[in-house]
């Protein structure tokens, strides 16, 4: 038995990071509705703090460790820490600013500098390190010893998956009565948080995975019944490369119907649409879900449909439609 | 003695216009905050239906003429025309199948086929014409004496400037207190009509054009106290190469505190900081206002500035920040 959030952890976690980031809005588009000949609503999370719904499930566990600790423990825990090359560094960054805890951060030495310098900006402390998962295990290891910094995993926490469940909860307010609800799926803390979140407010809107063909090892994890790692994945979705942890994988095996995926030609594709016609800069991550309407317009004909625009932190020198120089 | 048009139009505008426009949001960002040392409001009318603020202008013009000729005139109008490659080619198109109404417009041949695709989708007819003014002229003189259809002119026209009016009129709603409304010069519609809303309903707010330096027609103008028209200038700002109009001019002279000019590098500099920043796709256009201010920085020191972020149409395969192949 596995105990998942609940939706009152989910409310609660509304409740607490609620100073600190978005309700974010919720978009929609003729030219795109008429493309999918759907009804498509776009919870814009690329607008969120730090550009990213990673904001949110960051507040939410650094929060509630301040909370635990000043009424549970005798030592006050004043860190926290992770290893990330991607948003949740930002957002662990962004959370502790927030609250006035210090963060360590350990980041591959060749992350791109855009996002060094987002990590820097809201003050944490950056320790580079190898590009190699042993070399960013170590760095990590070392700092929690020196410092007795709390690791915040990107996604395989509770706290952290309730926080990223907060943007259904919103688009549920904001759209009531969808039919569907899609999320990017990486290592699974939003789909699992969007699936709690649905599953427990609408229970007959159902709930889909989109990930990228070539890091589809969520869509297998389900098909085996366990989890099974991708290595190395090579897509244009880099939020999307990372593998299911323990806590999300058996959420999502509960409360989602099935993983949908893609290909990068259509993830651009779609990425490029929704920059076009919506005028919002989204990340490749954050277009995988409408990619797979794209590729689905029989099966989603005349719905209403909910996606999560997960982020739009990008590279503005080098857009995937465009030749390289 | 010009008439300008009232607060009364515009208001009447603002609830002709409200079933076929959005009301936009108003996004801020503390890290542009941070930068200019002020708080920056941004009306967002990159979101407005066709992707640009001429949607408003556009919509009531034409919706104006069918109730004018529904009361006042025996024979109904029910086509109209315009000459533009730009923004409101296909604001025409979209307002006139707002009504149901027949819409011609003349396009030179070298629009970009993003342009001629949009307002073909919109149901409007193209003429295709040489790339010069005589040429457009021509060609739309010929349809309007073989159609009837009415010219509706893209800024030169009270109906046009009470539409393009109703963006401030919003903004003031959504932000009371403001210091300062900048929004980018063209043909001058846009800064008219805010310039009006904004004198109508908080006289103590000044409100200021911005301008390229090298389309400096308005700023040229307002000093020589006589429309200047420029002559083929080269500016990234696309939307901005139009000289003032008749009826733009005066209502700029009496109400516009002052036109504030700013390089291409600035607005290429403003672009792309909103796009990394707020995640919005803007046009150069749209980003002349934030240039300005990145200039003024001791001058607007604390203020609070609310930006008409004009528009988001924009060639995605021809980013000016991008060096070409």
């Amino acid at each position: 038995m596995h105990s998942f959030p609940t939706i009152e952890d989910i409310k609660h976690a509304a409740e607490r990071i609620k100073p600190f980031v978005h309700r974010t809005p919720v978009f929609t588009s003729v030219s795109i509705n008429r493309i999918c000949d759907a009804r498509v609503f776009f919870k814009a999370e690329n607008l969120q703090k730090v550009g990213a719904f990673k904001a949110r499930g960051a507040t939410n566990a650094v929060f509630s460790i301040e909370k635990n600790n000043l009424k549970n423990s005798e030592r006050s825990v004043n860190t926290v820490a992770t290893h990330s090359s991607g948003n949740h560094a930002a957002a662990l960054a962004y959370a502790a600013c927030c609250c006035a805890m210090h963060a360590h951060v350990v980041m591959p030495e060749n992350a791109p500098p855009v996002k060094k310098a987002a990590v820097a900006g809201y003050g944490a402390e950056i320790t580079y390190c190898e590009p190699t998962q042993q070399a960013r295990e170590d760095a990590l290891a070392s700092i929690i010893e020196q410092t007795g910094a709390v690791f915040i995993h990107p996604y395989n926490d509770h706290r952290v998956i309730a926080g990223q469940a907060t943007a259904a909860l919103e688009l549920l307010e904001q759209v009531p009565e969808l039919d569907t609800v899609l999320a990017p799926v990486g290592g699974g803390g939003l789909i699992s948080g969007t699936a709690l979140s649905v599953s427990a407010l609408k229970p007959e809107t159902e709930v889909f995975g989109a990930e990228p063909e070539s890091a589809d090892d969520a869509y297998r994890s389900l098909q085996a019944k366990k989890i099974i790692p991708v290595t190395n994945p090579q897509t244009i979705a880099d939020g999307l490369r990372t593998s299911l942890g323990e806590l999300t994988f058996p959420i999502i095996q509960k409360h989602v119907t099935a993983i949908l995926t893609v290909s990068d030609t259509v993830i651009i594709e779609a990425m490029r649409l929704i920059w076009e016609r919506m005028k919002l800069v989204v990340e490749p991550s954050a277009a995988v879900t409408l990619a797979v309407l794209l590729t689905k317009r029989e099966q989603i004909k005349g719905s209403k449909i909910g996606l999560i625009v997960s982020g739009g932190n990008v590279d503005l020198e080098n857009l995937p439609w465009l030749k390289q120089c």
